[in-house]
């Protein structure tokens, strides 16, 4: 197997031989432009390359894509659960997120992209504050990244031009960074936390600037009856008049989707985030419609959320956690079958973000990830789909390849050390800062 | 770190030092007997030890139990998925059943016990055929194995006779291997598989031999109606008029169980082995009622059910999925919190199968794992039991000491190649044999 330390340097080509693809071994060769340059048995041997991976006794497959997440909320980790939402909110979530400095938000979202790659996760959808360190990280890390400043108004107009400003300043910045693995969107939050207003400002701009556009939506029954009682409309309703839905626009949750919901989501092309794992955490009361969703021909991706409430980054669990919670709450064990599950994180997730991975051809980026096949999860290994979603975590991703850059390979990931070591750091600062300082944090030691 | 290779060879006394217990570092000492000789901060100092095991950095916990799981069943991991309940017995299960040797049980037990092992379970409680097979497997890998035969008459008494002589057989059988780690228990399958007199000489049968009982109930919505339109009785009533309730029985699934029963299992002392991740694939319609089992003050515990419907053995995982279902079946997020989920899976489930681990104290046996903090799932550290919970797998333990036996150390397990290699083979020739092969297991090879 070879490990040279510096596969981990810069681009160049690859090839990665005998690698499962499916049901046959192939040859991988990876472009130095960080492309798929070939794909086919014994293809390698008509390509340069300068580094080789040994695929055999791997599974070869489309990195993931994660298209709900706050990413520095790895930091609020286990710091608070197991609470009603409205104390587990106002007691502990914003008096710490009060306190957040934009270093934090740096090596939060460092944690985030670290446990990503180590999970097989290759591209995320974000929502955050301080979104500037966030994509710091994210170029640092080698993911891609589709960022997000969270615009909540609360109806306020004064804080509402703020919360404009804060989102052109942010969309300046990324549009300045130019880099090929950031992607800028708009975050109106909610329709719960923005104004009609907002909203439309948020749908305007998007669409001058030819921007997606990242939102929650219908994830409890509370936000579904307070705005028809408030305004008359259901949410997608209100979203899109304000010329928030469209091929580009990721909503995240959808828990309490009606019929025409769906349908109206579906002919504008949205894409909604399932987030099952939060969702049954935070006791949403009904599960993401996705037989409506299918039915109406919407397009449905995957997520995990933020790390406070699920409490982890790995797409493995939440595909396995999707298929059970749709067969549970539909009361059908065919729904969201296996390899439905991994299409949602893969294809139809790159899809969602306006990215190109999910598929492996010639000309795709080089956004995969190879699997052991040699542990207990994938012994014996009658059907991929099956062995990926349910019975591997992320933990038997052995090696993570995002725009043609090695970021892990054998479970090494460099720079690991400093990242765990700092987020351990900033989590615990945090809450001694913000006074919530009870159980307390441990601080990361190398063992 | 210490990695004499023969730490794996033999019990001996064994220094576990500066790890991480609770909110402080101590030192563990394992006596050659495989009990715990001393706990506690600097208590290495006072004892004599063969090995030493580096602590820091690493959590201390219980090792976990799994109450109710068909071990062998690992090899038709991934065979079938995603099916509904009538065709996926009749057209996938029982016919690749039908097709099983001595041997593929032994494998398949093999497999499922390395699998536990490098996710942290050193007991279970198991139920299947050729248990002969599945007691030499557990022995040889090394864990705690509650074993019983799985009797189905189907209401045919010549069925009956030859299912009591098994019965008496295999338990015939493990009193002679008089093995410290092997517990015989009778396994009458259910009420809907086995005759009430089937049911009353197993309950017979276990008082006279001080036997345990390993039975399902009321998993399906159609087993408790069918019940009740044939004898007019609920399951629990009629396991308890066939003298089959006691503090020894573990009853698997339990989602329809109503307050009554409840109440009943409570005054027997029997134990609920909750299977969250199986009865959300298969679709069972209702979720355990974990709020009425605890207000009736009834026993419960934690357990995967066997891979074709799972599809994997990692209690870290099921313990995630048993708080996020209990949430959100019961639309409460404070239900089953962290630490509850914890104790279902380490002391309740020791308890349950009458065995003496879950608790880390002198004298207990020397049954605990280590889990790793240097990694992101925990970091940051804040709430021990909430990391174990919600942000790991099984894939963060690194080692894995049972009956004071290191069976895994850094993740290695000594002859895992082994039965990884025959464990694929033997699931090949099974489907094979039965003439259904599909798709077609890929045998597992050395990367």
């Amino acid at each position: 197997m070879s490990m040279e330390t510096d596969i981990f340097e810069k681009r160049a080509p690859i090839l990665v031989q005998n690698v499962r693809h499916q049901d046959r071994p192939v040859d991988l060769v990876i472009a130095d432009d960080g492309t798929i340059a070939a794909i086919g048995p014994g293809t390698g041997r008509e390509h340069e390359y300068e580094h080789v991976i040994e695929g055999r006794g791997r599974l070869l497959l489309p990195g993931l894509a994660n298209t709900h997440t706050h990413a520095a909320m790895t930091l609020l980790r286990g710091f608070a659960d197991d609470m009603l939402l409205q104390p587990w909110l106002a007691e502990r979530i914003w008096p710490l997120e009060a306190h957040l400095q934009p270093d934090d938000v740096y090596w939060g979202t460092r944690l985030a992209c670290l446990e990503m790659i180590m999970s097989g996760t290759v591209a995320f959808n974000d929502m955050y504050f301080f979104m500037e360190e966030a994509a710091r990280a994210v170029v640092e890390a080698g993911l891609r990244g589709v960022l997000s400043y969270g615009f909540i108004d609360l109806g306020d107009a004064g804080k509402r031009e703020r919360e404009c400003r804060a989102t052109e300043s942010f969309i300046d910045h990324v549009s300045r960074m130019a880099h090929p693995r950031i992607t800028a969107c708009v975050g109106p939050h909610a329709v719960y936390t923005v104004s009609f207003e907002g909203l439309s400002w948020c749908g305007e701009y998007a669409r001058e600037r030819g921007l997606g556009v990242h939102v929650h939506l219908a994830e409890t029954r509370s936000e579904v009856e307070e705005a028809i009682a408030a305004t008359g409309r259901r949410p997608v309703t209100t979203l899109d008049e304000a010329g928030l839905l469209g091929p580009r626009t990721v909503a995240a949750h959808g828990c309490w989707l009606d019929d025409d919901e769906c349908r109206l989501l579906a002919a504008r092309g949205a894409t909604v985030s399932h987030n099952p794992a939060s969702n049954m955490k935070l006791s949403t009361g009904r599960a993401m419609p996705y037989p409506a969703l299918r039915a109406a021909g919407a397009r449905v991706a995957l997520g995990t959320d933020g790390c406070a409430s699920n409490n982890n980054l790995d797409l493995f669990e939440e595909m396995k956690i999707a298929a059970l919670l749709q067969k549970f709450a539909w009361n059908d064990p065919t729904t969201l079958p296996a390899r439905e599950a991994l299409a949602l994180a893969t294809v139809h997730g790159h899809r969602a973000l306006g990215l190109g991975g999910g598929l492996l051809e010639p000309g795709a980026p080089a956004d995969l990830i190879l699997v052991e096949t040699h542990i207990p999860s994938t012994t014996p290994l009658f059907e991929v789909a099956s062995s990926a979603v349910y019975a591997c975590s992320g933990c038997a991703v052995t090696t993570t390849i995002c725009d043609g850059r090695v970021l892990m390979h054998e479970r090494f990931v460099p720079g690991s050390e400093e990242v765990l070591v700092n987020a351990a750091r900033s989590a615990h600062l945090l809450v001694e800062r913000a006074g919530l300082f009870e159980t307390g944090p441990i601080p990361t030691q190398k063992s």
